[in-house]
């Protein structure tokens, strides 16, 4: 018999902020498989699940995406109830999207758990709006990782037209800023 | 003595959706001034408090937003626990800013509490990933309330470099699909 996987964000780091239906998941979980951002007080709403690492950080050692995709089927293939619980939200430059694929090629059944996206909530909690009337009306989001993905982003879009806000950008950080300057 | 106001995220409308933080201080409010957005399930999730609709609708009686304002800080005066609650997330075209202005201005302590915004979690709960690996690394979102906002976003922004997500849009959809062609 087939298990299940539930591809879940963690939101941006604080337990409290996970959702509700995140935490029921964790609860009943068999096996979690948990990225580099989700914080460790998380794991403790899943105590009955066996517990792997396979996050990838820049410039470290990283557990390859096809490893994660096997990985995740074959638990499930066993019939166990998967948590596959990313940082943020699963579909925010998180990978998500290649994941269920795998599942949909693999006949796993599968469920995707949206979160809070640190996109929004890092500033928030900083103090500050993406939006705000009469400053700022949309807001984008991009991958700082390499120039050929910001860069059209951040050379195209008319000034004062949105807030960026610009994700693993921090290797980048001096050509992203010469651009926005 | 004051009170204090949660200004809180409810998510996408499921209330599964909601987060923990948000379901506690749910639990614990005396009083809940609630938005259109936000399910009537998720208003059983405070069986204590009084429930007050201060929505707003396209072309329907609305309550004004200085209206908002003061009865939020007349409730928090008199010493009550208020959720303020929102659809998706306060911060997203929200009006969760002034709000928190208002409330600095008054000298009511107050909190965010970040929700799983409906501008990602929306695509995402049909199938429709706002990021994905050799697609597209950005996503922006924005108002379709007035073409003043939206135009210099969908006439700038460099064709194939980000996933567009216009809310509020249903009015203007007509100008909205000739920009984007």
């Amino acid at each position: 018999m087939n298990g299940f996987v539930s591809i879940v964000g963690a939101g941006p780091g604080d337990p409290e902020l996970l959702t509700r239906k995140a935490a029921k998941r964790l609860a009943e979980a068999d096996v979690v498989l948990y990225d580099a951002l989700v914080s460790p007080e998380t794991l403790s709403l899943a105590p009955a699940a066996r517990a792997l690492y396979v996050g990838k950080r820049a410039g470290r050692p990283s557990t390859r995406q096809n490893a994660i995709h096997r990985l995740m089927i074959s638990c499930a293939r066993r019939g166990r109830r998967v948590v596959r619980h990313k940082g943020g939200d699963p579909f925010v430059l998180g990978r998500g999207g290649e994941e269920a694929l795998a599942l949909v090629d693999a006949g796993i059944p599968f469920e995707i758990i949206p979160g809070v996206s640190s996109s929004i909530s890092a500033p928030a909690l900083a103090g500050i709006p993406v939006t705000h009337r009469g400053i700022s009306s949309a807001f984008v989001v991009v991958s700082g990782h390499a120039a050929t993905a910001y860069a059209p982003v951040l050379e195209s879009l008319h000034p004062h037209s949105a807030t960026v806000v610009v994700l693993m950008g921090l290797e980048n950080r001096a050509d992203i800023a010469a651009r926005l300057i």
